[in-house]
């Protein structure tokens, strides 16, 4: 039996064919344009293979609550022609295959619950923009749509106050202190190109932190899980935890640290696919 | 068929007996002094009624986890005599039927829940302390343990960047900066006695409504809800939605909202009643 996973990204789409041991088969990767023109290019990869059930995660926001009158849609994107478009029904016209529809982050959190094998964890990425998915007892949270956790207000530096923040809607919400362009835009050096003794480092750690605990404290997961860029520099994921312990302050217990704040488990990226495999698979047994 | 409930707070207990459409019947409470004194006489009352199931909601924290060791305890709470308390243990070994046992704010919050009808909410309780609990499709929200809302960190208003906070563990949490006493160590005055016109009133709305954009954010609920003292107040509710439109500035779609923030819906505090007596119902149906 073959599986598909189409991580439907603002900048590319990646769709992929695996096995049922959710080993990557196939894949192929192109850039987002217009939904007639991407979604076409999904459909006519997969016609290619006898898929059956596809996962989709995607990014957003998107309407993934089944009873609602538009499930399956894409919402109020700010990405270009994106907005209002019935993604899942583009896709469901010409491929007759079950599909489960949730967004790019919910995938790759599920990829890590698999690859894990565990059941409650929280899964971050900081990147060009900052999200997170929650998993309890191996559901998603979300009670009338998904999690927008980047969003949430945070206490800021001291050595930071002057820094508006660059979140369109909020100025300094965590997306905009502790985004990657919230540090070109602080510092004028793009995130790469930052010496590593720079205190922006701790700064942004200082932010993930908070972040980090608001959800220990909202939702007692055993484990959170980062990924995006931000994160992929070593250095990082250290600071995150010496700022989680000193900002807790003992308050709750958790797992040791070095188990509890952890990067991805999964190289190259894999999370989402391995996600959407999985996903892919939970919807044809649900269906069947 | 009667049902029992044990609002186990820090202060005082309440004791009450309902009838199977979670009517009460019969009520009693008593100051919180020693576990051998308080839970002994919760137990002496019990034993005057046939109660078929008792339901627990206690001051913390608590291990509420079926799992664990110490499954019933009362964990590491500041009351004197308490830690460390094994509360079910205790219950259990002279009450020999079904016991539900959770937080005094779960508890709260599931009476909501079943006086209105919904199956995803958070509830609030901002007074003395604050303390959160989240609902979504009917189950406690909480992977290895209970929510902790109230020690979240928050965005501090321009206003009050001197106040330093007066939780112990955090100094300026949401705790540290919006609970009850909050007021009097800000201002040198009693919350009761504080003038309507105040500042301080805005600043505290500020902050409670960037926990409610956390939690919305993070759990996507229908509905938020507001006990304890400080919401008791007419006023405080209307503030905290002025501040919350203003903050969140339409990034996620929610209800209107008079409608998804409201103060609670039961009257004389009963909803800790009506949440123990239907977790009581819940515990027997699972348990026969």
């Amino acid at each position: 039996m073959l599986l598909g996973s189409i991580e439907a990204g603002g900048t590319k789409f990646v769709c992929s064919v695996g096995d049922e041991k959710f080993e990557v088969q196939n894949s192929i990767n192109f850039p987002t344009t217009t939904p007639g023109e991407t979604l076409q290019q999904a459909i006519d990869y997969f016609k290619q293979y006898d898929v059956a059930a596809i996962g989709v995660g995607s990014f957003g926001p998107i309407d993934m609550i089944r009873e609602s009158k538009t499930y399956g849609y894409m919402t109020t994107t700010p990405k270009p022609h994106w907005s209002n478009t019935d993604v899942m029904g583009f896709l469901k016209s010409q491929l007759a295959v079950p599909m489960y529809f949730t967004t790019d982050v919910n995938a790759s959190a599920y990829g890590e619950l698999i690859a894990q094998g565990i059941q409650n964890l929280v899964y971050f990425t900081i990147g060009t923009g900052i999200g997170a998915a929650a998993i309890q007892q191996g559901q998603f949270i979300g009670g009338i749509s998904h999690a927008e956790m980047g969003h949430q207000f945070v206490k800021r530096h001291p050595k930071d106050l002057a820094f508006k923040g660059i979140c369109p809607f909020h100025g300094d919400c965590l997306e905009g202190v502790a985004s990657g362009p919230s540090l070109k835009a602080r510092t004028g050096i793009s995130g790469e190109d930052i010496a590593l003794d720079s205190e922006v480092w701790d700064i942004q750690a200082y932010y993930i932190a908070q972040a980090a605990i608001s959800a220990t404290l909202t939702l007692a997961p055993s484990k959170l899980i980062f990924g995006g860029g931000v994160m992929a520099q070593e250095h990082m994921m250290t600071r995150v935890r010496t700022h989680f312990k000193a900002l807790l302050n003992g308050y709750v217990m958790t797992p040791p640290l070095e188990d509890y704040l952890q990067v991805t488990s999964i190289a190259n990226n894999g999370a989402a696919t391995l996600g959407n495999f999985a996903l892919a698979l939970k919807e044809l047994r649900h269906k069947t």
